[in-house]
């Protein structure tokens, strides 16, 4: 059954681009597909239109379910719908897979015309920059000129800001939630260590691993088990687990190396699921983006020169427990856009659930957007008409 | 060339033990062998002896060098010898590899007599009582009734703890060095990655990869790299590495998977040494055994009441960046040693350098454990006289 504020069954839909599109690294992508949904109607005259960008595992089912039965509404549903923060009522909500994704657009498990083979190895390395050109590119092809904000949690976020700085004038607002301006010394570590367990993983096979019909899933496990550690805060982990033995018996311990406490449990869960789910190149080039994204690269590390050009508002947001992506990171981002002397909110919200709480509905984060959400003004006058 | 304050050329015994030893989990090692060294002078009344215990990849190898020419002396080189914190002309010092270790000492990779194949996955899980116990058989052989200290750094730290709660008659002084009275849920789940790696490399054979005459390198390789990440503070990567390109041209970047930042090509090199040089199930062991650290576990949790039999004075020292075994976990042991009115001396050092802060010569440091050390009290009467 669907509830009341759902935005009910969705399907997801197909564009198809012929025209290349020149990669940052200067790899030519000859034809691509991206695979999208969208949410509500667009206005008469287009300006309700938001880009939802998503985080290192997500992908275009931001809302509502496929069947009436689907147990698994989309990864945001929680908040887009009618009369939720984000208000499909009054906006024309897009989600879209990214370039180099793992569920419908193209990426290295796509068959690339000149070979008529899977990408795999020779699909390329992708930039924040290269998604927002491509997500340009859908927005013309909805008929959007300009988009009344793009949204984004952790990568999404980077996205978000990327789109303010790429497109100044094609983005009213943007939402730069639980994100940073680049990733520490310590973040890129972590990226690291995952990928060396899926291109250390016998199966791998340099990428190549679909003509070989394995996948890489060791490795696959091992990085997502590595990842579950990093969006959950040290305390989330010990409220939510301790030192909980799994199978308690009194406090008998088994004194070997199958699972034993509930973390075990619960991480080799996550790993054997996404393993089983998730594309290994898909992986390896999203946690590269997140190395790459750096805006202040060019400008001697100086961000605030790096977003000289941007003119969007923005609302960004932080949570407390976060250590991927700290309220310290956050609060760079708002400095360089306050020295352009650009129009921010910022909200730093107390939260126990580490990177993860940008995905859940805790009520001060969500009021939050709701109200930043409420004030940006569209003309939906038509659009009240038909309704 | 030696320093003047080293210890000087040293060379590792071995202890053989030939009375069965029963471990917690049950399990009965018919004889095993200890490997230790020793610095200083043992006195005549053998009051002036002190333990180190040593952390998840150390060994009996703590001061001093193997040849004139040794680059690579013992792991704690700076705190122990002539003058240094830790004295050797006052202290007898020793250090031994633990029981399970790979460094002489009876592990998995050694005979199992009964078999006369390597222990393999038969080798059993150890415990740091069980270290304790073989620790204070050590102590027997020497003839050491009560130790003057045992000292030791995180999974030291916990082995130092339990000796006082196991032989409290046996150690008058326990320095417990950046260490916890049990591991969090994050610490296990990191644990449980590492582990995750090691037994799904395809070389691992169930642990019994001596007889396929390869090892788990791969595994090993990840679980240090991750390792390295929990060592070192956020703060003290961003220092030491940023995000600094490996081979930097102007700011040209590769777009491949290979290394491209500094962070990398040092966590790639970290993890190839490793696994070049350590055992895959000394590793699973000795993360095991700090999973399942937990004196309190049988008193309802209560630290208190677990360390209610505890004698010796302590000296706690924590380190402000170490995440892995934050500051607030050693004031919780030290909390439960002034509950059972103990002598406790506590100091949290300002240091930048995470965990991995217990193993450098700080000099704020260095001063604590000297100024503590030098206040202990042993009969050296003779001993100044052969000097």
């Amino acid at each position: 059954m669907l509830e009341n504020n759902s935005v009910g069954l969705v399907a997801p839909q197909t564009a198809h681009f012929d025209t290349p599109l020149t990669l940052k690294s200067g790899a030519v992508l000859p034809q691509f597909d991206l695979v999208f949904e969208t949410y509500g109607q667009l206005n008469a005259d287009k300006s309700n239109a938001v880009l939802i960008c998503h985080a290192l595992s997500g992908n275009h089912h931001v809302a509502g379910k496929y069947h009436e039965s689907d147990k698994n509404p989309g990864w945001w549903d929680n908040l887009v719908g009618p009369d939720k923060p984000l208000d499909t009522n009054k906006f024309f909500v897009i989600g879209l897979n990214n370039l180099g994704g793992c569920h419908g657009s193209t990426g290295a498990s796509s068959i690339n015309p000149a070979t008529q083979q899977p990408w795999g190895s020779t699909f390329p390395v992708l930039t924040v920059e290269d998604w927002v050109n491509s997500q340009a590119l859908l927005a013309d092809y909805l008929g959007i000129e300009q988009l009344a904000a793009v949204v984004g949690g952790s990568l999404g976020g980077m996205q978000a800001l990327q789109w303010t700085l790429s497109y100044p004038d094609r983005v009213k607002h943007g939402l730069v939630i639980a994100s940073a301006p680049n990733l520490t010394a310590q973040n890129i570590a972590f990226n690291e260590v995952a990928r060396q367990a899926i291109i250390t993983d016998p199966e791998f096979h340099n990428g190549d691993y679909y003509a070989h019909g394995v996948v890489p899933r060791r490795g696959l496990r091992i990085a997502r088990m590595l990842g579950h550690i990093t969006y959950l805060s040290d305390d989330a982990m010990g409220a939510k687990f301790g030192r909980t033995l799994k199978n308690k018996v009194g406090n008998q311990l088994q004194y070997n190396f199958d699972v034993e406490f509930e973390m075990e449990s619960y991480l080799r869960y996550q790993g054997d699921k996404f393993a089983g789910e998730f594309d290994a190149n898909t992986y390896l080039r999203m946690t590269r983006a997140l190395d790459y994204f750096d805006p202040a690269l060019n400008y001697d590390g100086d961000l605030s020169k790096a977003l000289a050009n941007v003119k969007a508002q923005f609302l960004v947001v932080s949570f407390t427990s976060d250590w991927r992506f700290s309220p310290a990171r956050s609060r760079e981002i708002v400095k360089a856009l306050l020295d352009n002397e650009l129009t921010v909110s910022y909200a730093e919200v107390t939260a126990a659930h580490g990177h993860d709480a940008f995905l859940m509905p805790d009520p001060h984060y969500h009021a939050i957007l709701r109200s930043y959400l409420n004030k940006i003004d569209v003309n939906n006058t038509k659009l009240r008409g038909v309704v």
